[in-house]
This record gives structure tokens, sequence and C-alpha cells, in this order.
């Protein structure tokens, strides 16, 4: 890696093209001021999206990319596109030339190339997905994994917790993030095995830089008493989406009874800014995309829909994490885990 | 059991204590007019109460119980006060002088009595706990397993879809409810093994009285396009609890916002029909409470805090489930699963 900090860009992903990604790196670069970019995609159509970011244009590179991975790709078939402006992103940071992707295309397309390219770190058997939910709290809460892991055991759920309060340290800026399980109950007993298993061996290993405080449930997602919230894949992506679902749920209802009367359109207007608040409250842009975890080299997945509030702040994200070296401090945080564990993986490491 | 249907409620659970209770049978009595009870608790808190219910008093035994299960007692303790109202209540429907039981205490406790006391009807392996949450179709959507059981095997998922198929025929009054399995992604490649394998079985159960449509996930949850939602019991109680929270987290945001300003003081006031709506949609006092599915007997779960319009729509789902005799409906759906399952299950079955 060269002495300053890289990212490499994924400028054909996301739904709104070029210009965006390009309007979203170059609202990040202005509080980065050492960042560098490398751009991949269409060089003609990245080139023309430059014209209006001169600061962005000064700090990058261009490589063209032949192909785009498509939405409608299977990791399979996105794996095979060697020459996608996603798989060159990500061969760039395999290489060393950058040391963060960050991509707003297909998510499942970008984990597996990720996971294949990248390979996970020393010490951790799988990486995870971890994203940003609101809050009533001081800051939004780290959630993870969301869909990498369909099943995880003990080992990967200790794991997660130790990326994600490496995670929760540098985005949030503590020094020792508030943890928990996410479980069916809050009691000792309450939740499977490796829930269980995985809440002894956090609550044996003070000595890491986290603070660990037992189970939480789905309804506690969004108060605000934890930082990261450590689940398997397949819990995590159905609490997501059903926040998801629900938050679009109420504001459907709440539309439809503000629609149906002149005394309630009335307080509608009226009432806009309110509405306004919540709609930037749930908005996915002012939260950060989807970090990996876990892997040598940062990967952001920014959203499919992100406008350029939405990319600047997964760049944002990006270049941070690699300011801060998460992957040495996640290595470094595993050796803290308790003894108990340490036998544990020794056993259970690939 | 008598010629006529009749209800074993427990008086002495929930929150808000007799009166609720008995406010609550005595409203669900009017929709039902053959419907008998009997009340189990303090003799006489229950004759009391009842002497605003002439109606209700005039259909119901009243038998004395010398204790009550507390929220705070743990099934295993709650298991050994055999004169508590709740294990009365059960029992009563164990030795067939009542069809169904109507708690509204710890649920814990409910579900470990239930479970020893009426055992798994024939084909089934275990109960579940199934509850209905608003949509913005035409019904509510029947989802289960809802934390009965924390994993789940192929059988047991394939059993909630019948026992769900049966509540939702009675309670929606629909030939073919539309069945799915709660999935992280609606491809036929997601998934653990369990729940494609069911998907399996129960695509190739065309005699079932369902339609079976495929997987769904959180965010679709309150969609309207789905009546019964089957997952286990740690997805469905993660989903039902992070849609719980995150209503309460945008209407607590609304709330902020909504006092931030005097305009928007101004709006909430003009625009309280809505707020009512929005509140009437999300109320469990509309909903029916959960029930314990495949049981030797009928057995519905009140919401703890529930009014009397609450406990009301738990003694009418009794009442219903009862009148069409649910248990009978599920053993005999149960030999319409697919040739392909009835082995499967002989290998399986206790």
């Amino acid at each position: 890696m060269s002495s300053q900090p890289r990212i490499a860009i994924d400028a054909m992903g996301g739904d709104e093209g070029v210009p965006v990604m390009m309007a979203g790196a170059a609202l990040a670069r202005r509080r980065h001021e050492g960042l560098r970019f490398t751009l991949f995609g269409d060089e003609a159509r990245i080139k023309a999206a430059l014209d209006a970011h001169p600061n962005l244009r000064a700090a990058s590179d261009i490589v063209h990319a032949e192909t785009v991975v498509e939405s409608t790709d299977k990791p399979s078939a996105a794996l095979r596109k060697k020459t996608s402006s996603m798989s060159m992103a990500i061969a760039a940071v395999k290489a060393g030339e950058a040391g963060a992707a960050v991509s707003a295309g297909n998510t499942g397309a970008l984990m597996s190339m990720a996971k294949v390219a990248l390979r996970t770190m020393p010490g951790i058997d799988r990486p995870a997905l971890a994203a940003m939910l609101p809050t009533l709290g001081d800051n939004d809460v780290i959630m993870l994994d969301l869909g990498a892991n369909t099943e995880c055991d003990t080992d990967n759920l200790v794991q997660f917790a130790v990326m994600g309060a490496a995670y929760a340290r540098i985005a949030f800026d503590l020094e020792k993030p508030r943890v928990r399980l996410l479980n069916i109950g809050t009691e000792d007993m309450k939740g499977t095995d490796e829930i269980r298993e995985a809440a002894a061996i956090l609550r044996g290993s003070t000595s890491l830089p986290m603070s660990f405080e037992g189970f939480t449930e789905g309804d506690k997602i969004g108060r605000g008493d934890t930082d990261v919230i450590v689940c398997d894949g397949f819990a995590g992506n159905v609490a997501l989406k059903t926040a998801e679902g629900t938050a679009r749920f109420v504001t459907d209802v709440l539309r439809r009874a503000f629609t149906s009367s002149l005394r309630s359109k009335l307080g509608f207007l009226i009432s806009k800014p309110a509405m306004h608040l919540l709609k930037h409250h749930l908005d996915p842009n002012n939260h950060n995309g989807a970090v990996f975890l876990g892997l040598n080299g940062v990967v952001v997945k920014s959203h499919g829909n992100a406008d350029k509030k939405g990319v600047a702040n997964a760049v944002h994200v990006a270049a941070r994490l690699l300011e801060e070296d998460i992957t040495r401090r996640i290595a470094a945080d595993m050796a803290g885990i308790g003894g108990a564990t340490s036998a544990h993986m020794e056993t259970h490491a690939k």
C-alpha cells in the first residue's frame, strides 16, 4: 500500500449510476484531506462525471473496467466477471494497491468476491456483514451479522462481538462499547447453546476493549442502551428487514390516515417538519451502508439507492476504518479472548 | 366434555386483575350465546366482579383457587403450584370439563403447564405459539412459532404450517390460506436446510387446505399478501419483538418531533384522528393474544396488559377454535402431507 490511504471505488454500482458515486466520493474527500482514490468503471463516464468535481479528480486515478456486475447476477456468475468494476476494485485491495473498496452494487456478489479474493484475517473463521441502525440514544447501534452467515457457532458469535466492538470504537469514538447478544429473553438460560456459550466466553474475557452486557431482545434494538448487537445472519437479517418493514408499515398507516379527512390533511401540512424529521431518522442515507468485517482489507457496501450523501457516508466509513487500521485492531483484540476460548478456538480454527 | 362448549378462565392472570378478566369474558359471552365458563381464582373477588356482569354470572361456575402464579415465577416453580388458578384451568381442559383455557398470566408458566398437562396431539411433535400481527391487507397475519421452540427441524416447520393454516381458516374464514416460510431471501436456495426441506414438502402436499407460496422476508410481514407465516421460535420471537420495538420507536420519534415546535404542536392537535388510527392499528387489544397450537385442547394467552376488549378478543378466539374443533381439523390435515414426508415423519416421530 502506498503511504497515503487509498480507496478503490466501484463507480458502476448503485441504482443512480456514476454521477452519484462520484458526487459522494467528492463529498467524502472534503472530510479526508490526504485520501486518494482509484475509480473503476467506464472511463468516459467517470471522466465526464469528474468534470463537476475537480477536488476528487485531483485525488484520483481512473482504471477502465470492461464489464459491470448486474443486480440480477448470481454470485457465481459475478465471480467470473474478472473485468467488472467490482472485481477490479476488490482485486486492488487484494494487491495492496488500495486499503479499502466501496461499492453500491449487488450485495451477494460483493460479499462472495470479497470473501474469495481477500479471505478471512488470521483468527477469524467467517466475515460478517455489519450495519448501523437508528436509535433513540446518542449514537446508532452496530448490528452484525446481517446475512453473511445463515448459521453460526459459538466462535463465530464471539468473533463477531470482537469485530463489532472494534468498529464501534472507531465509528462512535468509544473506549469500551456496550456489546450484547441478540436473544429471545434476557435471562441466562434463554436461547441456543451457541448463544449461551458465546455469552460465557465474552463475560470471561474481561481484558477486551468492550463492556459485554449480556442479552438483548428485538424490541430493544433502537433503545440506545447498546452500541453493538451480535447475532447470527439469519436472526440479524430477519430483525433488520422486520424493522424496515415495520417503519414503512407505520408511515403507510399514517399517510393513509393523514389523507383520509380534510382535518387530517391540514394537520399533515402543519406537521410536515415532524414527518420530515422521522424520514430523516429512518433514511438509510443518514446511516453508513454495510461493512464486511473480518477480511484482509476493508469492504463497504453503500445502499443501492443511496444519494450522494449516502455514498459519502459509506466512503467516510471506509476511510475511517482504513485510517484506524481496523484489521490490526481486531487481530490484537482476538488475543484478549478469555482462556476458556483459546483452547476452544484451537480445536475449531481452520 | 359437556354438550355445550365451555371455557376455563384463569381469573387471576394479567396486570389488570379479576375485574378486567370478568369484563372481557362478559363481552365475549355476548358473541357466543351457548358458551359456558368455569372461572378459576379467588372466589370472593370473582363474585364481586360478577355483580357487574349478570349475563356472565348466569353462564358460569366458580371454582376457588388457593394460589396464583406470579409473573416472576419460573416455569418450574409454577408447575408445582397445583392449586393455582392457572394450573386448575389447564387441569379442567385435561379432564375434559372444559374445551379451552384462557389466561393472561405468565406466558412461560402457561406454556410449560399446557405442554405437561395436555401433551401434544397425535402427529404433532411440538406445540407452537401463534399470534396475529397487523397488516395493510384485509386480515391480520398469523405468525408461528413465536418462542415456544428455540430450534426447529423440518417436521416441526411443516407441522406449524398445517396448524397455522387450520387457525387461519377458522379465524379469517378462508378456504385456502396463503402460507409462507420466513426466510432471508425468496430464492429457492436461501436459508437453512430445515427451511428448504420444509418448503419442498409443503410444495408437494397439494391436497392440503392451504396455498403454499414459498418464502417471505421480515420486511413483508405486514404487507397483507400472506395469511400465515411459519418460522422457528427464535426467528419468530426476534421478528415479533423487533416489529413492536420499531413501531414504538417510530411513534416516539414522531411524538418528540410533534412536541418540538408550536407549529408541530398545532399540527398534532389537528392530526389527532390520524394518530388515533395508528394507535388503533398497533394496539394489541385489537388483536387476539397468542394461541398454543398442537396440544390436546385449546389454550389462549391473553396479553398481560390487555383491557376488557383484549380479553374479550382472546376469549372469542378460544370459543371459535373450540366451536370449529381445531384439534380435529389439524389431525385430519396432517394426513394430507405429501408422500415424501410420511416416510420422513415415520423416521423422525417420537
